[in-house]
C-alpha cells in the first residue's frame, strides 16, 4: 500500500497567499519536498514553506534550471526516485511548488515521473494563486469583466501567437518573457496594446518589481516575470 | 480621512480555499460585507465569511440575479452608499467575493460604484482561487504545461469566440454556460473538442458535479459552472 503525493501551490512568493488548504496538505505531510535550482539558492515554494513549518521535515529536490536537458532528465529521475521510496513506504507526500500545481508547474513533470516509477501512485492537487492573479492585484488591474476574454500563453509558444493573442482579446497575459522581454513589448507596442499594460517580477519577495511594462521595455526580463495586457479599466 | 476596502477572493466555494492573506483581511475588518441574492439564499461568499467570523460583524449587501437592470443599477447604488457612509466613518471594509476579486466579480462594480459616492476611497483586492482552478484540481486536468496557451471566456461573449478558441488553444475555458450549457457543447463537439471536457459546478459545497462534459451534454447547466476544454494529458 503506497502513500499519497499532494501538489500544493503555495502562491506567487508572498508566504500569506497560500490557501488553508495548503497549509494543512503541508503541515499533514510526513514529507514536504520542495524544488531548489542548482544555484543552492533557497527557491520560492521552500521559502513559503519554511514559513509556515520547521526546515527537519522538509526535503530538497535538485532541478537544473540550465538549459542542459541530459541534466534535467537526471534531475527529474533522481527526484521521482526519492519521492517514489517515501511513497513506498506508505508516507503522505506533499510537493510545494510556486502559483499552482496545474498551471506549468514542475509538479506535472515530477508526477509523470514518478508514475514511471510507480504506476500506482494516488497524486492530488491543491490549487494556488498565480502571478497572473498576483500582478493584477498588486497593480490594481481588473482582468475580466462582463463579456471579455483573457489568453494566458508564455512568450516561447512565439512572437506570432503573441500577435494574434492581442489582436483579438480583450486581456492577454504573457509569461515566461525572460531575456525575450524586449521581444514581448515590441509585438505589444506593433499592436497598440503596449499603454496600460503592467509588467511584474519577484512578486511579494524582496526585489519586487511592478511598473508600466512601458517603463520595462530598456531591460532583460527576469526568469519568472509577468506581463499584463489591458485595458486600463481599473 | 476615509477608510479602506479590501476586495477579498474567497474562492469557489471549499473555505479552505480562502488564503492566509485574505482571512487576515476578513479578521482585520471593522465591517464585512458580502453579497447576497434577492432569493435570501445564503451565498457562497457568505458561508466561506461565516466559517471564519461571527455573524454580527457581516453585512449583507442586496444584489438582484435577476435580468431586471433597474432593480440591479438601484441595488449597485444602495449597496455603494452603504459601503461609502462606512467608508466616511474611517472603517476599514472588506467585501468577500467569490472566486477572485479581479476575475468576473461583482467588486468590480461595487468599486466603480462606490467611487460615484466617493471618488478618493482606497481600495485594494486579495487574490482568490478561481474555479477554473479548482475544477482542474477536482478534476485532474493539467491546464497548462511548457510552450501551451490557454483561453477563458464567458460563454455570453457568444458562439463564435469559443468556436475560434477552441481552434487555437490547447485549453480552453468557459465560464457562464448556464442555461446556454447544450450550445457550448455542441459548439466543442463541432470543434472535436468535447472528448476529455470536463463540467464543474458548485464547487465544494453541497451538491458539487464534477464530470466529464459529456455526461453533461443533456442538461441545463448550473448558473455558475464551468467547463475545461484540454486534451486529457493528466
Amino acid at each position: 500500500m503506497s502513500g499519497h503525493l499532494t501538489g500544493v501551490g503555495v502562491g506567487p512568493g508572498d508566504p500569506e497567499l497560500l490557501t488553508l488548504k495548503g497549509l494543512r496538505a503541508l503541515r499533514e505531510a510526513d514529507v514536504v519536498f520542495v524544488p531548489v535550482g542548482d544555484t543552492g539558492e533557497v527557491g520560492r515554494a521552500e521559502r513559503t514553506v519554511l514559513a509556515y513549518l520547521e526546515p527537519e521535515g522538509v526535503r530538497r529536490l535538485l532541478f537544473a534550471l540550465s538549459g542542459d536537458e541530459a541534466a534535467q532528465r537526471r534531475n527529474w529521475r533522481e527526484a521521482a526516485r526519492e519521492v517514489a521510496a517515501a511513497l513506498r513506504e506508505g508516507k503522505t507526500c506533499a510537493f510545494a511548488t510556486i502559483g499552482d500545481p496545474n498551471v506549468y508547474s514542475t509538479f506535472t513533470y515530477l508526477v509523470r515521473a514518478v508514475r514511471e516509477e510507480l504506476p500506482e501512485a494516488g497524486v492530488s492537487t491543491v490549487p494556488g494563486i498565480t502571478a497572473m492573479q498576483d500582478l493584477a492585484s498588486r497593480s490594481g488591474m481588473v482582468l475580466l469583466e462582463g463579456d471579455e476574454r483573457l489568453a494566458l500563453l508564455p512568450f516561447t509558444a512565439g512572437e506570432e501567437p503573441l500577435r494574434r493573442a492581442l489582436g483579438e482579446f480583450e486581456t492577454v497575459v504573457c509569461y515566461k518573457g525572460g531575456s525575450r522581454l524586449p521581444g514581448v513589448l515590441g509585438v505589444a507596442e506593433e499592436a497598440g496594446r503596449l499603454d496600460g499594460a503592467v509588467y511584474g517580477s519577484r512578486l511579494g519577495i524582496e526585489g519586487e518589481e511592478v511598473l508600466p511594462a512601458r517603463e520595462a521595455a530598456g531591460r532583460e526580463g527576469a526568469y519568472l516575470s509577468t506581463v499584463i495586457f489591458g485595458k486600463g479599466r481599473a
